[in-house]
């Protein structure tokens, strides 16, 4: 059992700050106020306890307020990325069996699914009361986030209240969060990098400053002020930070006490430079089935290891299946209760771990000291400018293209993105890239769209027929 | 699923300390090592998972180290406190049913149980290797202590892995522990407040400094270097080093962030001169069947919210039964992860909650911000330096002695402890009071037996004939 986070939060410092956004501030109190309100709105579309709701919005107060709205009445919520096609949202929301679907304006034009509102037009509902419960149970599923894992379709990913607070806490023993300080938002709250800084807001009473995208004169701002106390970056918005504030001689506010660097490694060359800086830079493992962290490198580590994610957490555990001694790589295994118990919709009887275990399909090894080292993402994961891409899902899309007999996809390395999916392609008679390019942006997000194109006359495969992704890198 | 605290605080901070004790020092691995040596020769004693191990000993290394090597051999541990008497200690270890008791040389000679070992007696034992559990169930039990609450007969309390991490874990949330903190522990280990700075010690990865007895001197140069960070006091030592550091012109160390206060409130008084000293004071409300702390007063509210014991942390709830607004004095009902489920013994089969609330049978309210203020401790319990007297368990000893008719026993003020027990008697015909106060040594703890005495006609009594102790003190 744990409190109603919100609720909690509102009682235990009703005048802390919780929210920021462009030049409005909500506290505790006013946050729960707004969530309440809005809830009683929705209430009005007749939404029911563990009813499905899914969102599709940049990050913005009403999408903040939106989501406690909806938890407040004890709905799940299924959050939908914004940069997929009309044909991928269309396909999760119906995997996800959602009531309605809660957007803005913009989107609502564009989109045609059935039982879709916007914002403004829930605020012209009337209220309707309902009885908030000031605890949740264990087992209650707060969101459910789409990812595609290693079978190219997409899967939607169950995060409960214990998975989601047994997070924060784990986080919260290695960070060791103050009282008012201000975590900075500028990740898509879509991901699960963005979603647990709300989560950890509200359970450990730290303000969201919020970004609806990445400002990088005001971000960089924020930090040499003392705004902000802490900030999650991918590799690409880091070095942007970084080379930002070398151009301006800027150092970082005494009060800033750190990045929490996820979403692939981080080069060395960075976290150099942000030493220089004097700008804390905490490196972690994660994902979407794990609430986000998994393994942390904790600041002072950060050259001593480098390359490396860190340690487990405390409530987290990981082994390297197939590892009988320490340095031997194998896939990553995690188990704790910040780990999913399963999956909605299509895969919702696939068992998400096997004898308490969630296998990632990711490879790497532990250190002697229990360090651990990402060698391959699973299913030959690329990650671009913090989207996952999975080739296999790519590559079904562009197997679905008359004349393409075979494909593969692969990341390489990018200036600004740190990878883009490069294509080879066998194809039984000439074809148009650029036509290819117009299928693609039909049904795939414009970051899984291959930037590069080669045509071959085979590709890699195994004795079983498996594509040997790696040899296509060589 | 909780991950065995000591084996993961060894596997996150190797090397970070974790006990210092008179001159030595233990890291988070040495305490491993040893813990597990001594785990391999208490298995020698064919020792099984769920065995219960009674232990009675003062606060040592061995104490500690004791302690996790039964965790480690998944025993579950009977807390004895070293002031009771042979009687009293008889009682609880027959009624806990454990297997065997630890104890110290001293105690041996004077205790008459089967099954009684010293350390030193295990020293000698060959080790037998066994197999560790990497990870701990929610629901097993680590500790059992006994108090009395409203029966006036010693109840053990079980304290789950779920109790003792939701505690810590709540704690941390409120308090925010650093890396490289210390913990300064006089209080017995056989209190909830002692132990439960271990299991911080172990899940947070601070160091606990830890005391056999209250050497004022040696403890304030521990603030006042910063050799400390941290410390668990109640209202009488609290008094003692505030008045050696103002006698002798000390301030804290800017490195020492707080006093947890508990066992009963804190005079105004030391408060205000804690708070002249710039020595922060945290209040606190818990007892052995939340596993220590329910609410906590922060330091910065400590003058504002003069004599409450703070909001409910964040993983534990309170409501006052029967009160319709807040304001309303009734009884203190507390709920969260960090309750015990219940009892060994003779009350094993007595529910530890009503519908999930621990209805403590302390009388107190809650004001509009949800701060508490406890105005009569549970069966009118009298507090006197730290521990806990029950006036029920000292009334029926007392009418057990040939000639007196009827007893009540309360708490009257005193300087030094805080409270001490008075007995107010009705008498058959005249009796010694020397006899009596040499029959209740025989039973009783020193400290319950009454410091003052008064021969009555009758007793305050209700309808029902309940005794009105609150009466007597008027």
């Amino acid at each position: 059992m744990y409190p109603n986070f919100l609720l909690k939060q509102a009682k235990l410092h009703p005048s802390g700050r919780a929210l920021s956004f462009q030049q409005k501030e909500w506290t505790f109190e006013q946050l729960k106020e707004e969530s309440l309100h809005f809830a009683r709105k929705l209430k009005a579309l007749d939404l029911s306890n563990k009813d499905r709701v899914a969102i599709l919005s940049s990050s913005s107060d009403r999408l903040v307020i939106g989501i406690h709205a909806l938890w407040q009445l004890g709905c799940e919520i299924v959050l939908l990325n914004e940069r997929l096609t009309a044909a991928e949202l269309q396909y999760q929301y119906v995997d996800s069996e959602a009531t309605i679907l809660l957007t803005s304006t913009e989107y609502k034009k564009t989109l045609s699914v059935p039982s879709i509102y916007t914002w403004e037009e829930i605020d012209q509902k009337e209220e309707i009361h309902f009885t908030m419960e000031p605890y949740w149970d264990d087992s209650r599923t707060l969101s459910i986030m789409y990812t595609s894992g290693t079978t190219g379709s997409p899967k939607g990913v169950r995060q409960t209240v214990r998975n989601h607070a047994t997070n924060a806490l784990s986080s919260n023993a290695q960070l060791g969060i103050q009282e008012s300080e201000s975590w900075l938002c500028s990740m898509p709250i879509y991901h699960i990098s963005g979603l647990s800084i709300l989560i950890r807001s509200v359970l450990l009473g730290l303000e969201v400053r919020l970004y609806d995208k990445f400002q990088l004169k005001e971000i960089v701002g924020d930090i040499t002020s003392g705004r902000v106390t802490r900030m999650s970056v991918v590799s690409t918005t880091l070095q942007r930070i970084v080379h930002y504030m070398e151009e301006n001689s800027l150092v970082p506010s005494s009060n800033f006490r750190g990045m929490l660097a996820g979403g692939g490694p981080i080069p060395k060359d960075y976290l150099e430079r942000s030493t220089m800086l004097q700008l804390p830079v905490v490196q972690t493992y994660g994902m979407t089935e794990t609430c986000s962290q998994t393994a942390t490198l904790e600041s002072k580590d950060a050259i001593r290891k480098i390359g490396s994610a860190g340690k487990a957490l405390l409530l987290a555990d990981i082994r390297i299946e197939g590892a009988t001694k320490s340095g031997e790589p194998g896939e990553i295994c995690i188990t704790g209760d910040h780990v999913t118990n399963g999956y909605i919709g299509k895969y919702a009887t696939i068992p998400s771990q096997q004898d308490g275990w969630l296998h990632t399909g990711d490879i790497g090894y532990l250190d002697e000291e229990g360090f651990l080292y990402v060698l391959d993402r699973r299913s030959d994961l690329i990650i671009s400018g913090g989207e996952n891409i999975y080739p296999a899902e790519v590559e079904s899309v562009l197997l679905s293209y008359p004349g393409i007999l075979d494909a593969g996809v692969i990341g390489i390395p990018h200036e600004k993105w740190g990878e883009v999916p490069k294509a080879f392609l066998v194809v039984a008679h000439s074809v148009e890239l650029n036509e290819i390019e117009t299928f693609c942006k039909s049904t795939l997000a414009s970051y899984k769209i291959p930037k590069e194109w080669s045509i071959v006359n085979e590709l890699p495969r195994n004795g079983a027929g498996k594509l040997l992704r790696r040899e296509l890198r060589t």
